[in-house]
């Protein structure tokens, strides 16, 4: 083990498989996810070597040959608990998307929720066994978040008990689903449902895509891959056209809107059906935002313990560049936050748990408030994770530039969550929503109750004066008050922006648009605000005194990190003077240095295995040099020692020279 | 053309062609650019279709052929301006690197420099003549941008006349060098000069790496490509280990350093001959910020013209997503940001220019203010623009993500502009350094005069009291006067910073490092004000009433939009109120909706052909959705309609299920 490395490690001040149990909710599960780990790491089908070196054609042959050697080996072990086959499926494909991903996370389960038990039968046993491969078409060229917006028809046909799927413009083509361009043999289409002249809106049909024998597109069936992406080279993202292509009656899913054969239309009981769904989804995609943060700044502060670089006092040897202030203000309000985004998803899905069973008992109170709040925090966690690993990547110099130190893999895999499952800019006015009916209910002299129950004392103007004080108090229960401060005071400005607007003679839409960049501010404030309070109730409940202690200084950073991007915020709402701002950035700068001995430490806690994270930069035992040589050694232009071009290209340059 | 963009470009308030030519710096000049790229768009050599759809290896291949034919046209054309070379090479190589870039821009020009007359016959017409190819080898694996800690070695044999050259360790190994891997065949290697048994430093030396005629490595050299990255595809950044690789005494560069066949070192007379180059190299940088930046806004504000999605008011069409505020609010500010760097790129170099003259006429004065801002500039505008271009792309929605946006291309292409000639924090720090030096020359009594001046204010407290005020004005030259006020604030913070530090009894070194954050604020908002101070001056340069106008605007919205981002700082420096911020707000929604009808006609302007974008979604026509289909159709996964993976696993996977 490198020396430095080594050095980091010893002193440790708490017990870094304590804090590696919290991250996973207790010691058997830590040991559990081991266990899982081992049966992907010790299965010698699943070492395929680097997928940077491959072409796309490859990378995609490789995936699926992973996924469909997943699918037998999740059989043969029994593995059937949802958490414990995502573990299998992130370690199978480390933490990438593959093609087959929709058909599992998809497919199967909208069968399962939407098929009828006759539709069970036919499809359901037949897409288990994979003989039926599918995916879901939902996204057009012209339409992503806006759903109402989709153009395909499914037009019925009572002559001959069929819908006509098609695709009427350009914009209409089904455009990015996961597996459709080369692996699924059926799709779930999204439709616009038209029968007896009329259009019920959007529906879900079963349409077969492909030959069961030969896999040759089916007639009226326009489909290839989309081309390639920034990343996710392992999946053939699709498009469909649709050309009259006709199915029967019986493959609309019927479990709950109808369409008799008649051509009468049955509407569903409740549109909110898929509501929680989507709300799952992105829950786990806060906890994901923690999770490939935590890895880059497992790679980059490792990195940074056995980089030496220039010199801080003149004469001395080079130090580790973890030791430069400016290193450590990139780095460890990163660290904290991985932390923070792992206790929020954490929080999220048990609190999704929560509701849900309160669900199936017919109470529905709560789930409002956590939509909104998933909205926004799925945003505010994508997005700051999307800038972070970023910066974890810059901060490794040219190197974290290189495929090798797989940071350029992991932001192409991780950013266009930032995109899906609700484009983040919506998604943060979708949470707006949410405040902006708060604040009027408390303006009603309604009082409120769970995440937003802060806005009440915003009406009563009991906030603000209690905390401006000579005396800056910075300890952390009292900064999560201060966000809340802030999240109120932004929230009243939205609200009043928008009724300026009204004033001024707006309509109520135009009110709402030419108040949104307020709109945005304020859910943000509303998340920042949240994350931090799960951070501060999480840090509460650790009982071991080390990792407490440890836990505490990191969530101290994340919130004085904040208030310091942030100063205009807490200036403008009173909290804070401009005197007091240079104590803001001291406070920082002490829990900078009260990291520093633990950083390496912290993200040990991470458990992240050298084979998951597959960087030459974040190895666990420092020998990143070494490391980086072989693997440009082994690059696939190194496999000949002239390349093709000197004899094509420089050679005839030279002789006409 | 679509219907939608054909309508922005009607009733225009201003004369586009009048804007390019300012960017170009005047008319003659648009033209004779607009020549030379015509020249490059009507060469079918050059035309070699999507690079997104070749292999690694492929690309490669394709830009050594590129290269090499345009080395032929240059000559055959005879173009020599190194301006319009510079248009040429962009234009072939659509502003990517290339393998043969170091060669042209570096390898020739350090032995123009630093050759000798018995040199320059033995390398240089060779080397024109692409016989010798060659790379400079300065950064190694462990070391970058700290220069004095290279260890390659260059041991004088004074029995032989040779100088050995070695690589002591792994991380010595010469690194990232373009055109390195594969196309050289000599390099000029920076090494540490041994003789007498003393060091004396870095010196170049001229290192013959594969034999002229097979092209295989020469013995002794260890080299290849260093493998796959982020971007850069085309270019074959390399390695090179030196085993004790024996060259002539005459192959170190001896024009001003000379090893006598004695052994005896013979000093240069200035160390700071290459400080020139760093700062002209620095500045083009600046300027190329603003390209990559107009390039995305042009893609982003075009696409946005032609995407509706979604509803403002109910019931009606489906907006252009340019009409929603959120929208204009990501792209606007980029917007102007684009501009405002196109002008502090020709301010640098225009001032380059004109010290140069000085220097070679023995005056030296301006040239550390110029290398100060040099450094801050090139950190300032890379930074912003990456952050930017990112913004860009993901406004676009999913289709920012496809290759086909050609969006994802330009941000890999450009982000490594963050870390090389200069890591942008190290860059940050010394411009800090040259802030500090001024500082102190103002609390000694001196007058500053230059960009500095603004400093003489701070130390007789003239500034703030006069901005704050009841009544906030926010024209464009207060909020100068605002950047200013800042900046003054900042830098005085840093250094009262380092001297609580000092008095706490920390050494100079430590006391330098524990302000760095501050220092690097210092650094950013000095840079700020410039940058802005540019934009107001050149604004007011132009002439033309509807240009300045609508120039006028833009320059505005960067005041107001920055100061919108870092309210904290002018909150504290006293010269606004946290009752005023709304105001702030307020100005800011108005500007975004005074650039929105010119929108479209502002990322005209820039001039960027649609074979240069190449973006579906940036088209000039606006019929993005056909090409995006069209470029899809054509991507490789599609040549056949079944993947052969299907036969490999999944047919097999059916049957064991």
């Amino acid at each position: 083990m490198n020396p430095d490395i080594l050095r980091e490690r010893q002193n440790a001040t708490f017990d870094i498989e304590k804090l590696t149990n919290i991250l996973d909710g207790g010691a058997e599960r830590t040991n559990r996810r081991r266990e899982i780990q081992s049966l992907v790491l010790n299965d010698p089908d699943f070492d395929y070597g680097n997928p940077n070196f491959l072409s796309r054609s490859e990378r995609y042959d490789q995936a699926v040959k992973k996924s469909a050697h997943m699918i037998l080996k999740l059989r043969e072990y029994g593995i059937s608990d949802p958490v414990e086959i995502n573990w299998y499926k992130s370690y199978v494909h480390r933490f990438r998307g593959n093609p087959l991903e929709i058909h599992l996370a998809m497919f199967l389960p909208t069968l399962l929720n939407q098929a009828t038990p006759e539709q069970m039968d036919r499809f359901f046993t037949p897409s288990w066994d994979l003989e039926i491969i599918g995916t879901y078409a939902q996204t057009e060229m012209g339409h992503g978040t806006h759903l109402r917006g989709l153009e395909t028809t499914a037009t019925f046909d009572p002559a001959t008990q069929e819908f006509v799927m098609h695709s009427p413009t350009v914009t209409s083509i089904k455009w990015w689903p996961g597996g459709l361009g080369k692996t699924s043999n059926h799709a779930i289409v999204l439709a616009q449902l038209y029968t007896q002249g009329k259009c019920h809106g959007l529906n879900a049909f079963i349409v077969p895509l492909r030959s069961m024998g030969t896999h040759m597109p089916l007639p009226g069936i326009v489909i290839g891959d989309i081309g390639p992406k920034f990343g996710f080279d392992a999946v053939d993202n699709g498009y469909l056209k649709l050309e009259h292509v006709r199915i029967p009656r019986e493959n609309m899913l019927m479990k709950y809107a109808q369409v008799k054969p008649d051509g009468s239309y049955v509407k569903p009981l409740s549109s909110k059906l898929t509501y929680g769904t989507m709300v799952f989804i992105r829950s786990l995609i806060v906890g994901n935002a923690g999770t490939m943060l935590s890895q880059c700044c497992t790679i980059a502060i490792r990195y940074s313990a056995v980089r030496h670089q220039s010199e801080i006092r003149a004469g001395e040897a080079e130090p580790q560049i973890l030791d430069y202030q400016t290193q450590q203000h990139k780095l460890f309000p990163l660290l904290a936050t991985a932390y923070a985004f792992l206790f929020a998803g954490q929080y999220m899905i048990d609190t999704y748990n929560r509701i849900s069973g309160d669900i199936n008992q017919g109470d529905l109170s709560e789930m409002p408030e956590l939509h909104a709040l998933s909205a926004g925090l799925k945003a505010f966690t994508t997005w700051t994770a999307n800038t972070g690993i970023e910066v974890c990547r810059m901060s490794c110099g040219g190197h974290g530039y290189s495929r090798s130190s797989a940071l350029p893999d992991i932001y192409v895999e991780f950013t266009p969550s930032c995109t899906y499952e609700g484009e983040n800019t919506v998604m943060m006015l979708q949470t707006a929503r949410f405040l902006m009916k708060s604040y009027r209910q408390v303006q009603a002299g309604q009082q409120l109750s769970g995440a937003v129950s802060y806005l009440n004392k915003v009406h009563h103007r009991v906030m603000a004066p209690q905390a401006v004080s000579s005396q800056l108090d910075l300890n952390l229960n009292t900064l999560v008050d201060l966000y809340e401060i802030r999240a109120a005071m932004l929230v009243e400005l939205a609200a009043q922006s928008i009724q300026q607007e009204s004033a001024r003679g707006k309509c109520q839409e135009d009110s709402w648009n030419n108040s949104s960049i307020d709109l945005v501010r304020a859910s943000d404030a509303h998340c920042h605000y949240m994350v931090l309070k799960m951070f501060r109730d999480k840090v509460d409940q650790i009982e071991d005194p080390g990792v407490h202690s440890v836990m505490s200084t990191l969530a101290h950073l994340y919130a004085i990190h904040g208030m310091g991007n942030f100063t205009g915020d807490f200036l403008q709402a009173g909290v804070l003077t401009g005197a007091q701002v240079p104590s803001v950035s001291k406070c920082l700068k002490g829990l900078l240095a009260e990291v520093r001995p633990s950083a390496v430490l912290l993200v040990d806690a991470f458990d992240h295995h050298d084979k998951m994270l597959n960087s030459v930069l974040g190895r666990h035992d420092g020998n990143v040099y070494e490391a980086m040589f072989e693997w440009a050694r082994r690059s696939p232009l190194n496999r000949t020692e002239v390349h093709e071009s000197f004899h094509k290209h420089l050679k005839p340059l030279q002789a006409k020279l």
